[in-house]
């Protein structure tokens, strides 16, 4: 009874937090700038002072991994829980690859750009296939993987080992399910991992109309459930229905700096957000308000860069109206588009409030 | 006003959980076992629903950083924060050495046997000088220096770039000052950085006759004061007073996969523990504790393996006391030390209570 | 005087191999089907059974690097010898690079392409900057740095750390001296090593009309001269004017495996290519012979590929083409130029002779 | 007959060379001061300008391997040839491991000590076990991995993933017959390949009382048979009868830089080794010359410092006699034996003449 106080009290004292924060500026440069949603942060909170094993032994990780493969429906999946999303790519690519293998990407992929050459870091190419808009179509991975099979030197050249998608992508982009359907057929034919970066996966579910965490799981060999950008402090839950994909993954967690000593913080996070559907609930949030926001761009005169149906929303701007736009909301400036022009990217995020959107557009 | 009741609230909630804790078991396993220290807790609370940019280029960070360098007296230093201890020296020790380089340590180095390779992942060699209970001596240090340059063969072999030592060490001893500073003269004589892994730094200070941190700084060319074990959720602060010995080091942390996106949590947690001496204060605790149960462990007539001052401690039991101790109480079997025997090591934390010391010698 | 008549015999024995070589097909794969230079041969016949200290340090090793500095005109460069070409581009590109660093090059370098990721294995990520027939453009280069250093994501970025030129490229151009002075400008400017990989230098020399060996050691920082292709029965000769660009140089070499351990092997050969000039001399005769197959070709209604003036030669032939030509000749297929045609390669060498191209003709 | 004539002369003017060699020290420093052997050097002059195609895929290539697998009675083996030892070590090793997995050596092993860091550098950590001048005890290697996978935290290190052994050791010592299925044996128990260093292969194989190639093939999961030492003017041969253990090595080989553009050099080299058992033959003087150097040494008062049965042979001397016989001879500076001693290792090679003995043994 006492206990049932407290944590109301907790409930209020954390959630009143949200609204007394001052606001002069309307963030959309990002969806790692909040810190973790309230109901996971009370859960930290509330597990503080336990003392667990480390490195993810603990109970709590195991029943994290547990709601995981549920929602999943992979009874025996792999799951493990590493801190970040470079380091989840770099690590999950390593453990994929052969040392003569590379891994397919678009060149649009995050791995290419913005991660500091993490890949390469570990000793992997990266082999660039066509993209659209971000997306990689099973035809041009084909060709790709015939091409290259074909080619007389393709012994002096580096194997493709696996192929990396983003869900979304780095544009906001969505692959069907008929898609994902057509590269898993490509991958398993030339019996290449299919590896799917979901550092925004909530974000990438909320939006679709045909694909479930259960498709993704039944057609990625490997994925992972980003938490960093999706309500969690930190986190990305690795999982494999292939755990012979990722052997000895312990050690090779470790040995990429990548294993967290107190793993049970990842465990009581993801438990949470994988409890009452937590995870996809805040992500439609992030959704809508990304649509409500292209809506009023687009009533106001502006055409979408790329028509994305995710929390990312890209427009090719002129200087003036960035600087306009600037002077009450940041974003980030993504690409150039032309003379004096270019592309800018709004990302919401669980946490963006109607309240932003509606000080937005009025502001707009 | 209605503030300061809420921080109030705050404060007793999470400060009850620890008492609320059952405890059917007496945790010496490790000092990662704990959650975060209360007050970092709840300024994690506190700015949790705050919006930063990434990266640790916000304001806690920057605040924890200053904190820091003047503890460090070191007004100019580089001061960076990353997520673990095997991350950390992976990292660092790839950013001290070049590609030709190894790095001297002792065989009992925590990098040596257990983190799973990740400094030779990364391309260098640990390269072994003798050691005595944990600790390097300078004058091995410059035999081995003299050693190979006079060796005819020494442009075949692994040039030694960099001096690993660990403070205090995995036997829980600790240098003087005297033998800091000899090691510190050996390195600058022959031009190599002196390295410090303080993954329990707090707790050497906290043990330690004559080493303060102002000394750690100036007398290590590189060094990290451990957060994970000291109070904080997890972190690590990287410390030099020398930022030209690496070079481009937030490319360097992305590139090995060691950037946490939301680079404040670590700043909130490191702005906390300097503030008002909190993370000497927590420190004290850990040696007080382990002292008390090294008291009664030698009263009972075990003698310690190795005459540890800090919050490590290290009998030689037989496998009977092993295993009836075993049963009110949890440590590591750390080494074999005769037939039927095995050193066990006993760690305390900052988190350690008088009542759980007073148990154990109840019980013992 | 038995020593004169002793060479002048084994000169003749060995130059008559050439003529009783049986010949039914018409080779030009490549410029490494060959064996050694007679003259080269020869001394490594004359010196096989001296014995000399190994790993380079040997006399005959020290003269080749005084012929190599005198013809360079760079009488303090650091001259070293490898074996390969794939091996000296990983080895120097991996010294010329901190870790964090990656090298700009054409998406059509041999790096990129046919080294089986060696550049990335040592964990280099390879920049790709555009090209035109093969060759990068000053401002090009000087546009891809100024657009990274003012991307305000560019420390999440791969660091520019060296820029990568082939001479003659992998098409067969060539640069011209004020090409060269550009790019080297640019690489000042912004700081960066310009490396060259001369796998075909001679033949590159020979073709050109104002580049000269001195002009390639001013403007390259890094480069090497080929052997392997020209008239060496392998070897590759690496030239700096600035060795603090690759320090300790003998262990790096040595750790990559690129060390051989008879190294007056190189030396001899090096020592008689830059005796009397017989690389450049050599090289010339490659030149004249492919330029005697291009316009043959041209006469007969083919129009070149790409407009080389060196030993390789492009054209775009139909299957039909292919095929009959392939009853006669050999050559490689490079790449598809469209439904039922292929770009195909002829390679000439330093051994070519003119009677391989008259027979060339007659059955063309 | 004409042909005959050339080789009769040629042949001749070969071998005249030897003995016209000016001799004013007798070198004993190593085995790779020699070139060739004659009947090598001659195939190598025979084959010059003959066109072939590169990499390993000619005919002569092929016939070395064919020979060498008939030798090792190994009917399916995958053979292939690299340039030197440090590339075979560092490419084999690399190719044998996985990511996380360290190689087993003694702590005298040549990889440890004098190959510049190569193993590490392709990032995998070397396991020392205990050695007995030089060789490594099957009981040492199983204690190794019992207690590796009895201790609790060894998901935390490095996993044991092959052995290396050298066959001599770096000591000079040999395997029996008897060891070395012991040592099989135990690889095989825990599923761990075997793989041996064969630099010196032909003069441990002269030397040995009970081990024959084939028992090295049958015993050794991978190993290679050392040239650069034995005869060849380069060329060591990687032989394998458990391909799948090097998946891909074409490509694997390449990457490392370790490919020889020209491989039918190689190839020429290899057949005329293993033609008329002459690798064997010439192996068998190094030794007896060896043997009767020992036993000059011996009867002049120096003890052995190790009582070694192949080419190199080691006495611990004082300073005094070091300079006396250096004035004459010339040799290594091992390591050290005592105050104003030094442990000296005297090499020979299937070059060292009876002469050359002789007149060691008469300034002796």
């Amino acid at each position: 009874m006492l206990f049932m106080v407290r944590i109301y009290f907790l409930k209020w004292i954390i959630i009143t937090f949200a609204f007394t924060k001052f606001m002069n500026m309307l963030h959309f440069d990002s969806d790692y700038m909040e810190g973790a949603h309230p109901t996971v942060m009370q859960r930290l909170v509330e597990t503080n002072l336990e003392q667990t094993v480390g490195y993810g032994e603990d109970e709590y990780t195991r029943r994290a991994a547990d709601l995981i493969r549920e929602a999943c429906g992979c009874p025996d999946a792999l799951v493990r829980f590493l801190v970040g999303g470079t380091q989840a790519n770099a690590t999950i690519i390593d453990g994929l690859l052969h040392q003569y293998e590379g891994i397919m990407a678009a060149e649009t992929a995050h791995i290419n750009n913005l991660e500091a050459g993490a890949v390469e870091s570990s000793g992997h190419k990266i082999l660039i296939v066509p993209n659209h808009q971000g997306k990689v179509a099973a035809y041009d991975v084909e060709r790709y993987l015939t091409e290259f099979y074909d080619n007389e030197n393709h012994q002096h050249m580096v194997s493709p080992g696996a192929l990396y998608l983003s869900f979304p992508t780095e544009w906001g982009t969505l692959y069907s399910l008929g898609e994902l359907e057509a590269l898993s057929r490509v991958c398993h034919k030339y019996n290449i991992p299919l590896y799917m970066d979901g550092a925004r996966l909530g974000y990438g579910l909320a939006a679709s109309k045909d694909v479930t965490l259960k498709d993704i799981a039944r057609l990625c060999d490997v994925f992972y459930i980003g938490g960093t950008k999706v309500g969690a402090m930190f986190g990305e839950a690795v999982v494999t229905a292939h755990p012979e994909l990722l052997p000895r993954f312990f050690t090779f967690v470790k040995q990429h700096g990548a294993m967290l000593a107190k793993g049970r913080l990842l465990g009581v996070q993801f438990s949470t957000l994988f409890t009452d559907n937590l995870y996809l609930e805040i992500s439609q949030n992030a959704v809508n308000q990304a649509l409500r926001l292209k809506k009023a761009m687009i009533k106001k005169g502006f055409s979408p860069y790329v028509d994305s149906p995710t929390n990312q929303q890209f427009f090719c701007l002129p200087k003036s109206e960035i600087e306009r736009i600037g002077k009450f909301a940041s974003f980030e400036i993504w690409a150039p588009c032309g003379p004096q022009q270019s592309v800018v990217r709004f990302v919401t995020s669980w946490n963006t409030s109607d309240q932003m959107i509606d000080e937005f557009i009025s502001k707009l």
